[in-house]
């Protein structure tokens, strides 16, 4: 049977074909943006999870927006504007698809920042929208092109990754912020705000959603799994109290709900009081991955390489001038270590830049290092 | 915003809600297809549950096809085709909207029996798929109806459930079942098998999956929900080796891949030994309750209904010569008992027979006695 016309043109990801390639034995793999396994809070949890099966109600059909104990929870304490409802969603992925289905028809213009998300551009692709690209600087979007580009009248949503952005790494600033928010408000574009890495902050003080400024305007994709685990599969998504509706019916369409014996156990973890302190562990843990990686590159590849300092996050961004990057992918894996081409963040797979994306939060710092001399090995 | 052109015919789903309004204080539920929370194996679960922190792999992004251990033990004892491959779903509804989005282009045609299950009208609807309804009678489909419209050229999928179709508990006949498979195949149509209530039979014996007549053109989607507990959200999704491309692209565009944990907690509660017997506990608890219901349905109303008798499954599908079922279920709402109009069976809510759908799984037979009096007292 042949597959339907709107997924003729994806591929499978091209990550994801990576990160299969990247268990074989031996290599070492900073493709993927995986957590680290040895940060997650199982102890945390283990007490929660043992108590699941006293509770048969977790185990029965649920209400689709979700458990109600959790959406509480978070209600109060993750920065849901006031006039924002709430969907539990199998992690954010779940809900960027759903944040599509609801409200894209085909030909609907959406813009992103380049390099981009591959996992949203899939879901763009899916929905056969028209995807326009604005060239990311070091403060966040630049904001002439996006400008010119809301006022064209082509564009109906703005995908963004504000805080610690997949692949670059890069936040947006306060400025940027209130003026993305106001061009959002001026040109009528809903913002769409993924913040997966937002609690992953090392360095620098934390900044407001950039919803905060156009809640109004704006739908926030909240994940669970770099400060939780990724394998419980849970996020949120919020939205205007109006724009609940539609979420909710491509929800129950799409599976009823998510699991509740999982979500569960989510709240039980995130309201642990010991849940901050994880926090501050995982951060803690990350920038000595970072430092560690950040150093080993300077040191192996020296002007070879460019990459801007991040202040949290999983990924440095790192620009190989003169380099072809799909030709460094292959070399790199030839070599034994598995890295992500930036044609992989570009619409159609062509990449301006020499650049590929390496994770750090996966490995030990000596991995880290090791899989660098590797990259190093590949460069010559 | 507004919503996506293809949802402004959808209407969240009738049953769910009245799902939201059967859970007032003091009404008692025969609306919804929930199991019997009691007869959740969750003693068989618990060590499994318990032990889950000791296995952080289980806690990271897992492959998008599903668990490997529980892919492998399906394979084995799940009737699946050896032509075919697997994709684990978050429950067999992702399944059935993973199937829509991978094959359906705009105006489609699906082919479904009515009435028929309103998650899969839901689905198709959602894929603008033109749907197309063949009369169902005691035995299966109507064949030369099917045949027909197959021949006619204007369908892609037949969407069945021939084990205790939901909503009206019937089986399809060995005869049909092969006669089905060979229409399929004579006019190309891909068969989708919905077999989410076959484990829940409590008298007469099991006949083949249609699939297993046709497994060239059959996709076949199991549910865990009934036989472990719903909200753990799992199913699994079979199809010929060719067709699971898409599927695949689709589930890690749609959510990466279903909760690790949860699959591994499947798994081991599909290889306990004692779950065989826990699935024949559960048909017996079943058996007792449709009975109670039955009786209490023939002495309350005698002569005013009518049903077939049903061999497993969850449902009655209760015919009421001359009542409006809308009317009915009002009335019936009005006395303390939820129940489901036929108008949510059938395409455009319009039903063209006097019925209502009653579930006998999830209360016990002193309330469903107490259930089937107020709805006699509805029907005066």
């Amino acid at each position: 049977m042949q597959e339907a016309r709107h997924l003729q043109q994806i591929q499978p990801s091209y990550i994801r074909e990576i990160l299969a390639a990247a268990t074989a034995e031996g290599v070492i793999s900073l493709a993927g943006g995986l957590p680290a396994s040895d940060g997650f809070p199982l102890s945390l949890m283990a007490e929660s999870i043992a108590q699941l099966p006293n509770t048969p109600a977790l185990f029965q059909y649920g209400e689709t927006a979700g458990y109600r104990p959790l959406l509480a929870y978070l209600e109060e304490h993750y920065q849901v504007a006031p006039t924002h409802r709430m969907l539990v969603c199998s992690g954010s992925q779940q809900g960027l698809d759903i944040i599509a289905r609801a409200f894209l028809n085909p030909g609907d213009g959406v813009a992103m920042e380049a390099p981009c998300y591959p996992g949203a551009l899939q879901v763009f692709a899916m929905a056969t929208a028209c995807i326009h690209t604005v060239q990311q600087q070091a403060t966040g979007p630049n904001l002439g092109e996006l400008e010119a580009l809301f006022a064209s009248g082509k564009v109906k949503l703005f995908y963004a990754v504000p805080d610690f952005h997949n692949p670059t790494g890069i936040s947006w600033t306060l400025e940027t912020r209130k003026q993305v928010a106001a061009l959002c408000r001026q040109y009528g574009v809903a913002l769409v705000e993924d913040a997966p890495y937002r609690e992953l902050r090392f360095a620098g003080e934390a900044l407001p959603l950039v919803a905060s400024f156009c809640p109004e305007c704006s739908l926030v994709l909240r994940s669970f799994s770099k400060v939780s685990t990724p394998g419980l599969r849970l996020g949120v998504l919020s939205a205007p109290e109006d724009w609940l509706a539609p979420l909710i019916k491509i929800k129950q369409a799409s599976d009823l709900h998510s699991s509740l014996p999982i979500q569960a156990l989510l709240l039980d973890l995130i309201a642990h009081p010991q849940f901050p302190t994880h926090i501050q562990q995982l951060c803690q843990m990350y920038s000595g991955r970072y430092q560690a990686l950040a150093s080993a590159l300077s040191e192996s590849l020296g002007r070879r390489c460019e990459f801007e300092p991040v202040k949290g996050g999983m990924f440095i961004w790192l620009k190989l001038p003169g380099f072809d990057p799909l030709t460094v992918a292959k070399a790199a894996l030839s070599k034994g270590v598995a890295i992500v081409p930036a044609n992989a963040f570009y619409p159609n797979d062509t990449a301006p830049d020499s650049a590929i994306r390496l994770n750090f939060s996966h490995e030990a710092p000596d991995t880290l290092r090791t899989a660098v001399r590797r990259l190093a090995s590949a460069l010559v």
